[in-house]
């Protein structure tokens, strides 16, 4: 009697927890220094100095206010902070009525869509995508709508979108920095993106929301991340402060809509009614009041950037494929064979791990995770030499 | 475009919050303490010091590990702590692979709901109930069969829970010591509920789950709370520190899923699914290691005593009826008319602000917060006399 999709999911192996629960007894067995660990989005730079202090600070604050339930979409004062950051950083109007704090993005996304779609209704993804996209498109009923995006750049093809796009559309989601792949789409890409879904909005005669999934915002190596809502008004923000303040496990971030959109009052009440209906009571309040004390800090991309170049030099030099990233901290590489399934299992020989494509929804390619200490990376260029060798040698 | 039902959630106005937020309003008019808020279930007693001493000492701790993403059911660490509590106190069996560590109570009860139950299926409520399990119940796809309870008990009618079940039945909700009537399910009623939920699963060939909401388990006032799990192999605990522990805005709770189920690993499963499918990732996880820091730390249960003795010693005299509670901080009252709603209204000219019984499902009665300074409560009593005398000289 038990629900037969929830067991699915629980059941399911995650190729990714998989292999990382594969790395922490491969490293029982033979040395933790011997096993090169590229699986996980766990930060490898710790949380600011500054975080420590505001938790602190805020632990000596009377303790029924700090520990007490906020309202549903957050202390007002923390949601004050939040869109005065928006607004100064991005030059957009945002007030605190415009924010909805989160138990982090993976709870922002979830209920998005859940707010601003119907069952039956249709979510184009691009791909390749984070897969727990498609679960919780699955949650609010509706169908994943998968548009690859153009290789090599992996910018988005706004062609084939434009094709994919039904009556039945209600939703795109975009992550930019993108997850898996480290792409970062171009202000000239996401205005094509733009003009595009305002014609088919007139076109289809209903509104197209872009839900922009924004964990690696800070992340980047240099160039400009545009800021979604000022270029389209039916823009969902969903942030978090997992990467940039290196707090994954705290749960924390926020959904942002934009009063440009004509019915934001309307879908901000939808937002903060599937909160309600997911379960959310409100965003951890301890979290909430610490982010606030120091939304300004910024985050520590250097530790990143050296551990790009230092994979992409090793690899590069073996004479490894791979996509430059522009953004987040993963590397994507061509497989030496179709099968990713296939390579990522022989990797393991070489005691690396590495995340096959499949799990992105493409074939063909491994992500590594260089949010890593630097030894692991350097520790793993024999090993990369010897994978590739492997496959010379057939 | 949006979603009707989410919009509808967050449009609704909740009687509770609109009290509070009156109340807010109020005392900027005429002063804080001239306004007697018994809306809100925010506990009034501090979070222990023990709490406080964990958290610092775990800021501390290297930021990464800290405060890095655990498995989704929780550091292994923390389960075993919360395990070995579960088996010290009740006697029964459970290691950390029955528990799975959530964002509080809310978020275990929606995922329990969405666990075992599949849409279509119908889960009891006895009423009056906490509004929200409605919430969830329909977010299942499920319909809520409410099951009025004995009056002036408020003890479970078991007969006609018994009435209630048919073959789409899959799971009850059972809230002890309860929100709103402050009533402690007996030993007794709680053994005829097994029986006849052990009957009726042979009977209909299917598992009905009893699922067991505990945040108020350590609020009472010296009956005896029976464990569930221990008199009825399916069943489910949802627990939350909201108020054990004076943390009701951290989020941090637990499910517990016993391995006396013959399918515990399966509805674990399931729950986990349940969890992903839902947007949660892992509870917040500074709090699941404070708790674990201090799960033997009493609570501190005598500052509600005390407040349960001033308040139902003042309106005993005054000639008011209300259920005597033996746990939770919550004070049930009969009102004047059989319009709760209009009563409440009424109260408010006295600036009492008592949340109308129809919030919960049932007429004719209100709720009186008690988790409030004692002033507030001494403060209240001419208001309370002055409104009785309002409905004597009609």
């Amino acid at each position: 009697m038990i629900n037969e999709r929830m067991f699915g999911l629980g059941d399911e192996p995650s190729a990714i927890r998989e292999l990382f629960s594969y790395g922490l007894k491969r490293k029982a067995e033979i040395g933790a220094d011997k096993v090169f660990d590229f699986s996980i989005g766990n930060p490898s730079v710790p949380a600011p100095e500054a975080l420590k202090r505001a938790v602190l600070e805020l632990m000596e604050e009377p303790p029924c206010a700090l520990h007490g339930y906020t309202p549903a979409s957050g202390d007002p004062a923390v949601k004050q902070v939040v869109a005065d950051s928006i607004r100064r950083r991005f030059g957009i109007e945002a007030t605190p009525g415009n924010i909805y704090m989160t138990a982090g993005a993976a709870a922002a996304i979830a209920i998005s869509l859940s707010a601003v779609t119907k069952p039956g209704d249709e979510v184009i993804v691009p791909s390749p995508f984070f897969p727990e996209y498609g679960v919780w498109i699955e949650t609010a009923g509706c169908t994943r709508i998968e548009v690859p995006t153009l290789v090599p750049s992996f910018q988005l093809d706004v062609e084939a979108i434009e094709a994919a796009i039904t009556e039945r559309t209600s939703a795109i989601i975009i992550n930019s920095p993108n997850n898996p792949v480290g792409a970062v789409y171009t202000r000239e890409v996401l205005e094509r993106l733009a003009d595009m879904l305002e014609r088919k909005q007139v076109e289809l005669g209903h509104q197209i929301f872009i839900v922009c999934d924004e964990p690696y915002r800070e992340i980047t190596y240099g160039c400009e991340v545009p800021y979604v809502p000022c270029l389209y008004a039916n823009t969902i923000v969903c942030y978090s402060y997992s990467k940039s303040m290196s707090l994954p496990g705290e749960r924390i971030g926020y959904v942002y809509v934009s009063d440009r959109m004509t019915n934001a009052h309307e879908v901000s009440l939808a937002v903060a009614g599937a909160g309600r209906a997911l379960g959310y009571i409100c965003a951890p309040v301890l979290m909430q009041r610490a982010i606030a004390k120091c939304i300004d800090e910024p985050s520590n991309v250097e530790a990143y950037r050296e551990n790009r170049r230092l994979l992409t030099e090793g690899l590069s030099e073996l004479g490894y494929e791979y996509v430059q990233p522009d953004g987040a901290f993963y590397l994507w590489v061509k497989a030496f064979e179709d099968d990713a399934q296939a390579f990522s299992d022989r990797a393991k020989r070489f005691e690396l791990l590495l995340v096959p494509s499949d799990s992105f929804g493409v074939g063909g390619w491994v992500r590594i995770s260089y949010c890593v200490a630097p030894e692991v990376i350097t520790g793993a260029m024999p090993g990369f030499k010897a994978l590739m060798e492997s496959y010379r040698q057939e």
